[in-house]
């Protein structure tokens, strides 16, 4: 049985009529109309309409960024959208005759790692997003771990340095500020100043006026050395929190996920060797596998798809 | 029906006859072969078979510190008793016939807490046992959290300090380091080195020969400022910690069990004030309530008998 999967993003809203091996039957995109929540609902409920057309659908999932309640229904802070307490499920069911679950969108893309992609053999998947923030996704004993309030998972502000750098979640010291794309550009940057290996990060700088994700990332992969020192020292800070993570969540493997994962074991490889060197009792507990995500733009609606599509039939 | 539960501390075996209700309808008590791990078993075996004479046991958990593996039967690692990568229920069932499980300690407690005390009414619970160390159990959607590996909830490695006090587990920087009843004494003798509010603490530890658990809680009850400042330390560690563990997993409350946790508000309201001011995101999604344990002796015996009663009629 299909169900569909929307992903609302910062500049576009995905969505996907999805089979329940995973598979993208039908896929649309449309701009975000940035700030203007009664807009994005009609996008919403517009691709939905257009998705199901002709198919026997059985439910909706619709994903984004922010808090979602425990009932998957009320989004209580939503940063992309500038929503506070939007009751959004029933937004939408007010217009449109279909079960709808609505889930954070880095649980949504690890449930889909977890049941077609990178994870699809482990019961127990600790899962890092890192894009411009680091987001995060557990999945334990089979199931997405949701938490109390609806709020888990939330791994980029597990804290890692006391008084640290100020968050834009108003705590510091968030792991958000130093394994995220945002980091690794400040981290670059630092590098470039530097002078040394930073050289031709400062050469790329002083080209384009600032360094971009896009011009990190091709340095990185022409292996130029202040580019790839920036990366391991992301990669250092986040196998220090996979180190702390271990000890409370214990996974059998941490899957990679966002724009920084496609560096593959250029990544991989200081995560595992700071975790190696930060984790407790070594030696006493097997290690987890360290791997990149593999549905990496697909799976936000993949997984918000199947997550729905589990919602309606347990529910039926 | 009933089942029985052993918890192996570092200087006593505990072992009782639970009913389903968690009621205790039998108890022993014996010390701990201590670094004689054949002893040990000889001690559960006669324990075991005392508690069911005359009785219809479904099942008997035996719990104990250390890294326990996901199939409930190997014992990776147990400080307290000296054992590694110990077929430690194999050795049980070759001795006696009942179905058998072990349990991590602390899991014990916080399920024996999750079931029948401070959090029955709960589906999602993180619980912190301020002992010698810091133990921890994590209940999420009425299931104990245990990890790829059988190795979660080691909330006491969590680590909050970058290249911090340097950790038993060979790691730096974990909270047990900063938020355990050795860390409290710890910083009792700091404050009494100061003088000032110290003194009272100084002149107890002068007449004693050294501060103890039983000392620095005594001052704590009679409201001496010194020790009551020390507590108020460990409880601001805490509190961060718990804004990290927030993060992660989202309870819907937070317990407190172990020797320190006697302390009640006192230690409580300080973890409470270091929870708010270090939560990401405070004021998005509803705040967790923060209690003390009500089983604190019994919680070891009471959880592994439910645990190992619930594996056994779940496999049956």
């Amino acid at each position: 049985m299909h169900s569909i999967g929307i992903d609302i993003g910062g500049t576009k809203i995905a969505g996907a009529l999805v089979s329940d091996e995973g598979e993208i039957i039908t896929d649309l995109r449309e701009p975000t109309p940035a700030g203007d929540p009664a807009a994005i609902i009609d996008v919403v409920i517009d691709m939905i309409e257009r998705l199901r057309v002709g198919t026997d659908v059985v439910a909706a999932g619709v994903a984004a960024a922010g808090f979602i309640d425990a009932a998957q229904s009320t989004v209580y802070y939503a940063p992309n959208i500038n929503w506070r307490h939007e009751p959004f499920r029933d937004r939408l069911r007010e217009r449109i005759d279909l079960d709808i679950t609505i889930d954070n969108d880095a649980n949504a893309a690890g449930w889909a790692e977890f049941r077609f992609g990178a994870a699809r053999d482990a019961r127990d998947m600790t899962m890092l997003t890192i894009g411009t923030g680091v987001g995060g996704a557990i999945v334990t004993g089979d199931r997405l771990l949701r938490g109390g309030f609806g709020a888990a998972g939330e791994l980029g502000h597990l804290r890692v340095v006391p008084d640290g750098l100020p968050c834009g979640c108003g705590a510091r010291g968030c792991i958000e500020q130093y394994g995220s794309g945002r980091a690794l550009l400040r981290m670059a940057g630092e590098i470039a100043d530097a002078g040394g290996i930073g050289l031709q990060l400062a050469a790329e700088r002083d080209r384009a006026g600032a360094l971009t994700g896009e011009i990190v990332g091709r340095l990185i992969a022409d292996g130029d050395a202040g580019a790839v020192h920036a990366l391991r020292q992301l990669g250092h800070w986040l196998g220090q929190a996979c180190a702390s993570l271990s000890a409370v969540l214990d996974p059998e493997l941490f899957v990679f996920g966002g724009g920084v994962s496609v560096a593959g074991d250029l990544l991989l490889d200081p995560i595992r060797d700071a975790y190696l060197a930060h984790l407790p009792a070594r030696g006493y507990h097997p290690e987890p596998r360290f791997v990149v995500a593999q549905l990496v733009n697909d799976a936000g609606v993949v997984g918000a798809a199947d997550l729905a599509r589990l919602h309606a039939t347990a529910a039926g």
